[in-house]
């Protein structure tokens, strides 16, 4: 039997890659092709990217409709994204389509409206280190993890972060700073799996990262439907004879 | 002492009373009317409604900022709700006012607007009776009631409902016609409370029901808020000190 | 590359097939025999069985230490299963192994262990139809089922089902005599998934059924661990400098 | 009207108090005097305290029938508490008595005879700082409390906390040493609510201090049950008329 690959697109803002030069000495070809590369390593995914300066974003309704697991960087350009392709992407994730939302994607026009909140935080840009507790560790997304892992440099993110409480909380962060966060946080919307994953400022090589990948490649596997569906609201026969009678019609439902 | 009144809005699209002869019957003066003078015979709520037609929907900023507490009744004409009034309604819930979702508002702007899915179910309109089963006795919105309690003629909703799973769903329903519905889901959004409850079929008496008023009553004062407040994201200064060297700044963060 | 089959032990009480005529012409061998011999028909899958009259109710250390995944029948004994054995079950589950507590067995000691609560019911024996509407289409149980299945003959469970609020209900079940049910009930204790599915009495052919078999199949999958860890509660060292003077001791904590 | 007031009954092991001399000098008599005397100074409560070298550990029938909320503090006797006592704190538990478990209790026979779970976690005794996130500031028990509140000197206690997803983490600390915890976490459990609060090592004055007295008073409130009820499992009757006919008697279900 010829196990089908998971089918993931790795989208990118590509903006900071091109405009601070800081930013393109650790992602040279933007982080979309460091997070690409990481994930086409794995033998049962397929990976492509799609970014915001592309024709709808390179988000078509084909690209979409071949795309297992979507993957979702933003930061500087939430406001350029088209609502009509947020439509078009959240229509996809209700079918089953999985969502991965990195770092400062939390803003993102998306993850907001997959979950109908601010999805605002404390933040703070010193550098400093962070520690990602791994507070589940049989859930699917810590597979091959220790007790935590540490990033000696990142963009700090303390709570409150005004999200729905996630069903899962995979991660918790410590900082060097003082503050904690709720680092992998995992939700369901309709039919489709939704990922959020704290780490990944634009100035630290938080991508190259050998467990940070691990940490995306386990997300993916995680996030991919075995289903797909869509949600009508259909009128429907009764199941059952009907005895009441409907005082707006005088009559009795019927079994059909 | 003096405690202060819960402050409720009641909200109605009130199109169907005007241009059906059926709804009107039932409710002479719209179904905001009738939900309003229940609520208002509560000791602890003061009442006002609002409605589709009025300037800016009646939900002005001055009215929501006086709201703990709104109810919404839809159906017809969702789609004439003004998205900046659902943005202006998402705001203040995420700020801590209570939301109840009645019937056909599933399928409201403002409902999916906090849930993020498409709210969708199956429907039947042939009068049929309705049983919700009490699941939660211990909840507030429980107090006061049976084990469960019927109305003998309602339209039917049935699973599956496309919304995230609820944090408590108080009721179930089981219909004549052989279905069944999560009849009365609780979820939290921000800093507000978000009810859904099901029944409310505009050709049928449903809201003149003693038990459904006391659902309702119970509702508000559930969804009624202790706290309010706002949702920043402020850069913030560390609370320890922080050892670590930026590799973007080559300088150590510092306490402060 | 040869993927590990699922290990899946069926327990049974196996007492009312001995005692009860009407018992044995349904299920002739034992209830588990024909639960073995439907999960052993998966390719994935290899099966043993155990009851209760075997020596510590055939569930050695051995045999649990060789079990990914338990599934439990019982009624009229449920006080007859040792102490001992039900805590070597619940500290299975707890490092990973999967439970599947099948209708009666909602009684069962190790059920009530693992979810704290009486895990009580209203309850009717007049061989009723049962319709059981799948509410989640996307959950692993629910794969390769429609809408809705049926059973024409059960014995009712209503609401109240006292347990603790489920991560996910799969199933609602809506009962011809007017009751509605939470049928297929997930949760995570430990590293283990527990699911309770409430078809089954013994009188009726409920574990022939085609669907009911597929229901236990995916059940098994779903539940069938990917990790298997153990809980200890360590003293550790700190991972940072330690500045604050211990009054206790009058000494700082050190970095080890 | 008269507002009834709380029944708070203060648990505590009250054993170290007496061999250990540091800990007699922060606690000279007894922990739960310190928070019994808290708590009686809310208007809204009374307070009794019961200790486990008390006949029947202080736990009659009668007393619980008389306390709307139990805190519980124990250590190194854990062992020492019957289990009769623990059935009937469990039972009383699940009739809607809140019960609040605090530091070391975490590994009490009663909280993990209701979460079903072994209830470890990570531990250090340097007398580091701890600062505990407010991560639900709309939630009941994080009213008047600021964005974090500290504890200069406590015991770690780190993540993997070892229970059932909690409904709700109020509070997760920051430890100097490194680790992170999920610090005050709800459940509901039968009727009852189950906060469990990390802080209040015995040899420092933790429930000396006005924030944790706050929360200990919150917490209070936010348990105390609005309802009481048992748990029957009734043989009941139809609701509906029952026309299959039960193959075990050959008589259809009726309507009574």
């Amino acid at each position: 039997m010829v196990q089908k690959k998971i089918r993931v697109t790795v989208w990118n803002e590509f903006r900071h890659e091109k405009s601070h030069e800081a930013v393109r000495q650790v992602y040279p070809n933007g982080m979309h092709e460091t997070i690409r590369h990481a994930l086409a390593a794995q033998a049962d995914m397929q990976v492509r990217t799609a970014t915001l300066d592309e024709p709808e974003h390179g988000l078509t309704e084909t690209v979409l409709k071949e795309t297992d697991v979507l993957t979702w960087w933003g930061h500087m350009a939430h406001g350029e994204v088209q609502d009509a392709i947020v439509d078009r992407v959240q229509k996809r994730v209700l079918e089953g389509m999985g969502l991965i939302v990195l770092h400062s994607g939390h803003f993102s026009k998306i993850f907001r409206r997959m979950l109908g909140t601010n999805c605002s935080l404390k933040w703070r840009e010193v550098g400093e280190k962070e520690r990602l507790w791994v507070i589940e560790p049989s859930h699917p997304i810590a597979q091959g993890l220790g007790e935590y892992f540490e990033l000696p440099h990142e963009e700090m993110y303390g709570e409150r972060f005004d999200v729905p409480t996630p069903d899962k909380v995979v991660f918790a962060s410590w900082f060097e700073g003082g503050e904690v966060f709720r680092s992998g946080c995992c939700w369901e919307r309709g039919f489709g799996k939704v990922f959020y994953f704290r780490p990944g400022h634009e100035t630290y090589p938080t991508y190259h990262d050998a467990t940070v990948q691990q940490v995306l490649a386990n997300a993916v596997r995680w996030a991919a439907p075995a289903y797909y569906g869509t949600h009508p609201c259909p009128n429907t026969k009764p199941l059952e004879t009907i005895h009441s009678i409907d005082p707006a019609t005088g009559k009795a439902g019927v079994k059909q």
